[in-house]
């Protein structure tokens, strides 16, 4: 299982440019494998802080998406940054606050990530910010290379 | 990591009596290990079908519980249960229907089970079945033998 957040400063949301494969140079979420003996929300909070050097406190669940092709279930949690002095782990190159309109859509990492920050954004311009959860399904036919189930 | 229903009927909830170590013969919900290349949501399916012969329409998330001691994250989702033609599976002695005042309490095979169901009979007097989130930690010193910890 994979976990994560969302880390949120006023109107912008934290992004990390990965030094690391895959994807290296394209912008992602903090987010990685819980480890053992871990809760979710302590490994959330761990990978934020490897990635981004960042702390943020928790407000709570916000997606949970599945990936059956490659048996992954990633779990994000909204998170507020409790100060600005974040700047990159091991395996970012840089790391970045941006506002929807900043967002680099066209640079971003993963499905998981760019569908996220979607419902993330529609949310916020609804004030409510309920669970979402979804399946990605690869889908090597369409032009976008993956198709998006949202549940209840 | 380990997905399961809340199977509803009216103002009951489908519990499965235990066929299969650990507990033998105490009461449970529907729940398993999820299996490769299935979401969470069809895993929780299964499993309900599996252990209960019964089939649910999932209606959300309801429960995200850890379990660090053993590394295990739990997801629950609530279900509607379509009809009554339910009957135990393979690792199930019994399956039936419990009010709240009718739950056996004190034949309830682990501490998720108990708090899943207390937070939930807790949510169903308000009217509001927000998503709730706990630590379950091992105490060997206290009398319960668990400690329980909400988050956010």
């Amino acid at each position: 299982m994979v976990v994560g957040t969302i880390p949120e400063w006023e109107d912008k949301i934290l992004l990390c440019k990965r030094a690391i494969e895959p994807r290296v140079g394209l912008w992602t979420l903090p987010a990685g494998f819980m480890e053992n003996r871990e809760t979710a929300q302590e490994g959330a909070l761990r990978e934020t802080f490897e990635e981004a050097n960042a702390r943020v406190e928790l407000t709570g669940l916000y997606s949970l998406f599945n990936l059956p092709h490659i048996s992954q279930v990633y779990l994000l949690f909204r998170g507020r940054l409790l100060d600005l002095d974040f700047s990159p782990g091991e395996e970012s190159l840089e790391v970045a606050l941006f506002s929807e309109d900043e967002i680099p859509w066209d640079q971003l990492a993963f499905p998981i990530v760019i569908e996220t920050l979607k419902l993330y954004f529609e949310d916020r311009k609804k004030g409510d910010f309920t669970l979402c959860s979804a399946t990605i399904k690869r889908d090597h036919d369409s032009f976008v290379g993956y198709e998006t189930t949202q549940h209840e």
